[in-house]
């Protein structure tokens, strides 16, 4: 079973790695991280910088694709940059296409929302609209073949709930023992429902401040 | 503040990707993530393979050190890699010294963990009592200066505890909130207390096993 993990220049990390260390555990997957260009991609804070061994081009077919998202993915989906074309055209063979946080942003580019129940993360809700999909506040949502989840750490739970329909649920407990995924937030505010009321106002006001300088840069 | 992420050839990208995603939101944080040599450095799957840009003598006296765990850490640990002797020496002047994972081997070869409360991968447990360290089944603990975490996705409640620490709860809500970190496992077996026994034992048997295999290579 090949498994796609398509990235761009910006793409935030923790939304691919997650899924990443989850899948890279299940038996019989062969793990293809593919970008539009072989040669070093950088993440979205310019710190990482992944060298990538396998063009979009290369994996023409996966049966599992999925795509993290980050900042840039509104700009990427107005100028239907190279990874919407791969999205479209792989996800016609695919039998699980998924995404991570604003990478639901480049299905809904893709064309792929259409009629669907689908999240991404908690700001872009609004965008998901734009692309003819109903949003839902759940983690991981599945409609068809499509499996979105929401804001960055959610790939963790996609993958796992992946790998228990790929593999059944005692694969999925084997892997979630292994990389020992028994959350313990300090916090409590890791939803707009949950965090108090001047926090949600303060990040809604730093990301959409970050996204609209990266919309017009 | 300089927070250094100290990476070596095979660490677990999850180990470091999580707690890297939450502390490069901190506000006024310099993260430098640093291995013995610059270049490309390959995760323990060898399909992730990060640029490195900074060596461990670019990082001689970072504020917070934090360092990822992975299979090979019993090996590197046994053989005194040089990552070992950047944490002993680094460590002298840090006021965080920090480890994901089986990372906390490294801490104890380091000479860090005599006669103090730590934890590691659940299954690693006896390898730090060798380092004169009492494990605890916590998720994250802190003895003095030295904060150590559970397995793999533990990083990420171990750097919202540290950012809660350093800059206060307020900004590890926000932070929090931002990768929308309210974690919906789909399953409840990511401790070795809650997964089934057949689950653990298959889980023990693999670990051990390539482990073991890396040891002798």
């Amino acid at each position: 079973m090949q498994i796609a993990i398509g990235l761009y220049p910006g793409f935030t990390a923790l939304d691919a790695i997650g899924p990443y260390q989850v899948l890279s555990n299940l038996p019989g997957a062969e793990i293809v991280i593919c970008a539009e260009q072989k040669g070093l991609l950088p993440d979205d804070n310019d710190l990482l910088h992944f060298d990538i061994a396998h063009t979009f081009d290369d994996v023409p077919s996966p049966d599992v694709l999925l795509v993290p998202g980050g900042m840039i993915t509104r700009k990427i989906a107005r100028d239907r940059g190279p990874i919407v074309d791969w999205i479209q055209s792989a996800h016609e063979t695919t039998t699980h296409t998924t995404s991570v946080c604003t990478g639901a942003l480049l299905l809904g580019a893709a064309g792929l929302l259409e009629g669907k129940l689908a999240t991404t993360h908690w700001l872009s809700y609004e965008h998901l609209r734009g692309y003819g999909a109903t949003p839902t506040e759940q983690r991981v949502v599945t409609d068809g073949k499509i499996t979105t989840a929401a804001g960055v750490s959610a790939g963790i739970d996609l993958a796992l709930t992946l790998v228990g329909v790929l593999a059944g649920p005692e694969v999925a407990q084997a892997i979630q023992l292994g990389i020992e995924y028994d959350p313990q937030p300090p916090f409590d505010a890791g939803a707009p429902s949950k965090a108090p009321a001047e926090i949600k106002a303060l990040v809604t006001d730093l990301m959409h401040a970050a996204e609209d300088a990266l919309l017009t840069s």
